[in-house]
């Protein structure tokens, strides 16, 4: 057993009421001290902090394994993988991936994110692909930990001890890592170029500041989380890469207020939980303007026809693209599709934060929750 | 254009006061009716109804397309074909697989699930892997859809036209299918002997007897339903092939009695949904005794220890073991747990039907809620 002196990191609350808080506010830096290890920006290029010991361009499959909050952003990382570098990508849950023997292929890698490295299912996961010859590589928080150990590869997040048990800083790091990651296999495959390389580095190194500025939306998003705060059910829609935001979403407010949110891709609206919509549970949309905007639209129309409450987070584009009556339109500053899952995820950490901060519940030990579930 | 007529078919409630119920009923004559198309039980052996146009032996992968209850009839396949046929599955929302450009494998072959045949976000996904050179199969209930027309192969569901908004037997009767295609898969395939494929034979022969007796289980959802009628929010919860049938169970509800239901992995219990928890919303459990009931009962442990009212629907086996106090435990018969999945569908369409009747809403035609989405 390593200790590692707490007190080494500044560990208590500043000037914020909760950890939580802080930890939110922390994230420009978290996130530009994580991509300093990872990114070259000088030169323009991926600079990986440790050598890979396998070859992203003999790779047949990348499985990503993970739990709760990481697991979303392993699935944004599908869509990252599967765009920039071409790499087939199947995601599960570790309970459930652990169970049920997955098939797993000659040339796989198996990539395990977990904030506190010691999640249970998800070393039960790591376990498995070990034994079934799997390529095995993590993502964590803490580099002592039984998941960084067992890896073959760790990719470190340096985000800091995290204390609130809901995951905000440690979230947005492990998809800085995730999307750094997607870059340097996207070059290896021959899916992108020097060219490519050099712009989505650019945009990885302008997410420290695009985070500051969404983070000066607060004021509104406080008034916001006074409409959140009345009601008992939430809908958190996104398609693409925006999806898994909206399912972040809809955890973190569910963890902390304990209002029941869902998120939804938003394209499976009509498949059922339209029924849901009336005039009082809000309708919260994560969409910027992407190839995919317009067909969001098309599902807020939807909403709006039924008289739902649209909450729509969009850039300046989307807003004066969405032809949709909404009851609240949170504007984004501008920022290249790829990296908008980073930015995206602020807010709807803060709408979190600030609903049940309303609600008196105790926000960095929400009730049943652990920090880290180190039981199956 | 080609015109069927719905009078070849039976299409009036007959005693029932709503198709639904009808649909419901029907499932043992529906079922049976479809396998008799897959299975000869003489043999014991499957014989499909068409020869497919490609080699089950020489797939590298299998991709799963489809929206709502046809999508879960997809995930329950996925347990399957990686359980029987080692063969690996990779499932997605059809409206999520069109848009981000999947790679897809040299020998794959993708399937898509559609009750009506006509679901816009499924049949651009057939096109788009049509034109990524993969081999194209479909499972439908309508012979004459769009979906089966474009399909190189189609694997029809003989489900008779199905009425009510919310699909029942057309799902079971997708699963019919898909439960003879993975055991005709595991054949081709290696992994399963003869002895295996007349087990598994004789079990799926046996599922219209197993959904006769559990429909005799319907005076006891009756009385369930009068519970779930008073609440505004429902967890469910399954474990590897019952977690599909707990998001389905979920949508069921959400889709026509308006409740706010939600289907989760029982594993993924404690990483968000159990701050949820209180003495009033009820947490209904899916949970045949299989390999991985024991981490079921652990999770209904943690329910219950936090006052949390469970609904299990489990067997007899399960029932006997579940050491956990529960609001109400509703028997199941004994069964081979691959089939399981079909035969638990039944009392969570019950259930939901039930809910609906007693909070008056239309159930045949529940609000903002079309039978089959044919536009984006």
């Amino acid at each position: 057993i390593v200790t590692v002196s707490a007190a080494a990191f500044q560990v208590d609350r500043g000037n914020y009421r909760h950890f939580m808080a802080k930890e939110i506010h922390e994230q420009p830096e978290v996130i530009g001290h994580t991509l300093a290890h990872y990114l070259d920006l000088t030169a323009g290029c991926i600079r990986l902090p440790v050598t890979p010991s396998f070859d992203w361009a003999s790779l047949d499959r990348l499985s990503i394994v993970a739990c709760g909050t990481a697991y979303y952003a392993g699935l944004v990382a599908k869509y990252w993988f599967e765009r920039l570098a071409r790499l087939p990508v199947e995601i599960d849950v570790a309970s459930e991936f652990r169970y049920r023997e997955p098939p797993l292929p000659k040339n796989g890698l198996a990539l395990f994110v977990s904030q506190s490295g010691e999640t249970a299912d998800t070393l039960a996961g790591l376990r498995y692909c070990k034994a079934h010859g799997q390529h095995v590589a993590a993502v964590v928080n803490v580099p002592t930990s039984s998941i960084a150990r067992e890896a073959d590869v760790v990719f470190p997040t340096l985000a800091g001890p995290e204390i609130g048990v809901a995951s905000t800083k440690a979230f947005t790091c492990q998809l800085a890592v995730l999307a750094s990651l997607a870059v340097a296999a996207g070059r290896a495959r021959g899916h992108l170029g020097i060219d490519d390389e050099k712009r989505l580095v650019r945009a990885l190194g302008d997410l420290p500041g695009l985070v500051v500025k969404t983070l000066r939306l607060e004021p509104r998003i406080v008034r916001l989380a006074r409409e959140i705060a009345k009601v008992e059910d939430v809908l958190y829609l996104g398609r693409g890469s925006s999806y898994p935001i909206a399912l972040e979403g809809a955890l973190k407010l569910k963890e902390i207020s304990y209002i029941h949110a869902e998120g939804y891709a938003a394209g499976e609206l009509k498949h059922g939980p339209i029924a849901l919509i009336d005039e009082v549970m809000p309708v919260i949309v994560i969409a910027p303007f992407d190839a995919i905007f317009e067909k969001t639209v098309s599902n807020m129309q939807e909403v709006a026809a039924r008289g739902g409450r649209i909450i729509l987070f969009t850039d300046s584009r989307g807003a004066a693209a969405a032809s949709v009556p909404t009851l609240e339109t949170i504007v984004l500053p501008d920022m290249p599709s790829e990296i908008a899952p980073l930015v995206y995820a602020v807010p709807v950490q803060m709408l979190a934060y600030h609903t049940a901060v309303l609600m008196g519940t105790d926000v960095d030990q929400p009730r049943n929750l652990a920090k880290s579930v180190t039981v199956e």
